[in-house]
């Protein structure tokens, strides 16, 4: 990485402390988290750019028409049954079985999917929500089975990008398509409403090669029940975010989330994309000794994107 | 117990044969669900009586007041506590923590439960929905926290109690009172609506002490995935029984269900009732090499209960 392109990075002072000796301590953020003004010619409605920015994340539906679902149904399925030849590193399973539960740099393992990264619906609106052009960090299809989803439990994915990967400031936003409905009860993302203003730095230090561990079940970096317990008071109640196949969940990079198991018969199905500000790239890690590998943070290839208008399929 | 007095038991067939060596096997079930005709002095409304025959459940709300639930929920707290001196034989802990889960024999811990067991809106719904006098097969504070709260996968219950307490037929209804409010995300009782309707005779001889580890994680005597897919499709889906603090779900002993585990940080409380018609008291177990212990199933002392109407507080 060539750091005289982005004078910017050459300071990468720690403002967001965390896996610290002692106790966990919440401090208020220091980044907008709308880093736009709307507009008429934003990318999305005035109401939903000021629900992003008061709760975290925001519900886009019907944004796809059944052709386009079609296809990138299909190609997740190719994806997950090992159709795409994804290497043995780019996957993850389930800790009970062999089931495919992640298939990392989702990207590059699927022009499909490429395609969708860039498109105007989710990369315009990053560049919207993040007032820059924007790459992606991280790309992955997440797959939860039926009968014996695992649950996930509640973290900030900005406190393990900032102390792992070394992701400067809170600059980020995560897109969710959803790849099959998902309702109440087949684990549905569940998020604090206002936890994104609140950057909670967690109690003790990073295990070397943690993530080995975190990606199944993390428990490093994450928060006390007593903190959750009163953040969700504060917002009067989790939220839920459901949908249909198609719906789209943009999520700020600190907004606390989570989701239940899933013993019922219906799997759960998204594509993740994680946008970062190409003026927020990663550096040293704040806070682990070696960064993680390229799957899971993108240091290498911080490509701006070109948001592509219209449809998925011709 | 003097089985002159009940001639009935004297032919203990067995008309549900389960844990046998090989697959799974289905049946129609052999016992009407709803056994009273229904009449205007019936103690639940006609549409009512409809819906449990033909999904095995029903929900009704609003029937305490005010004093009477917060009487029931105080209760219910000293006893997880372990205010009631409750001793550790009726307790069952949460498998990761010291949390009580379970407090057993509640109708024999708290004279305001048994009192609760004894009311015309839980024991005088039991008699009308079992056509027969009822008494207390089990009964069970259950106790289910917030942030860790442990799914619970997919049974029977009757297919339990007749393998390994000796329950005949299929003449017992669970009711359940929320002592909590208990919505989608912290792990509300999912049903298969008609599963009652089916027997399924589940592959696998019970193990010797089966009930020490199946009441934390059942493993013996669940259906299989594919089973489980099929009842639900057939029933339009799965249902959830959710409601404030004072709802009543019953729930009739062969009708599948579950319940997601619980991230969220809000806790789920109930108590439990399992009332089995006097004509239906167990014999020696059908599919266990012995009896479970009577904190699971009331051997010694079915007796009658008679309903109780008026309020539970003065």
């Amino acid at each position: 990485m060539n750091i005289q392109t982005r004078p910017d990075m050459l300071t990468t002072q720690d403002e967001y402390p965390t896996r610290l000796p002692g106790e966990e301590r919440l401090s208020r953020r220091k980044d907008p988290v709308l880093w736009s003004e709307w507009s008429d010619d934003a990318p999305i409605a005035k109401a939903e750019a000021e629900h992003y920015a008061e709760n975290g994340y925001l519900v886009r539906r019907d944004l796809f028409d059944a052709d386009e679902l079609k296809m990138l149904t299909e190609t997740a399925d190719l994806l997950r049954e090992g159709g795409g030849d994804v290497p043995d590193a780019d996957l993850i399973r389930e800790p009970d079985s062999d089931a495919v539960r992640t298939v990392f740099r989702l990207d590059q393992h699927s022009e499909a999917f490429r395609r969708l990264a860039c498109d105007h619906r989710l990369a315009g609106v990053a560049e919207f929500l993040l007032g820059d052009r924007v790459y992606l960090h991280q790309s992955r299809l997440n797959y939860k089975p039926g009968f014996a989803g695992k649950e996930f439990y509640w973290h900030s994915d900005f406190e393990t990008w900032h102390a792992e990967d070394g992701m400067p400031r809170m600059r980020a936003v995560s897109a969710s398509v959803l790849l099959t409905p998902n309702g109440p009860h087949n684990g549905p993302l569940l998020l604090v409403p206002g936890s994104q203003g609140v950057f909670i730095s967690c109690a003790g230090e990073t295990p070397k090669d943690n993530h080995e561990t975190s990606l199944k079940e993390q428990k490093v970096g994450v928060p006390q029940p007593g903190t959750i317990d009163r953040l969700a008071r504060d917002a009067g109640g989790i939220a839920s975010a459901e949908g249909d196949t198609g719906t789209v969940i943009f999520f700020e990079c600190n907004t606390l989330h989570g989701s239940n198991g899933n013993i019922t018969p219906d799997p759960r199905a998204n594509a993740f994309f994680v946008y970062n500000a190409m003026s927020n790239a990663v550096t040293a890690p704040f806070a682990a000794s070696a960064p993680r590998p390229d799957f899971l943070a993108n240091r290498e290839t911080p490509e701006a994107i070109r948001p592509i208008s219209g449809r998925l399929v011709d």
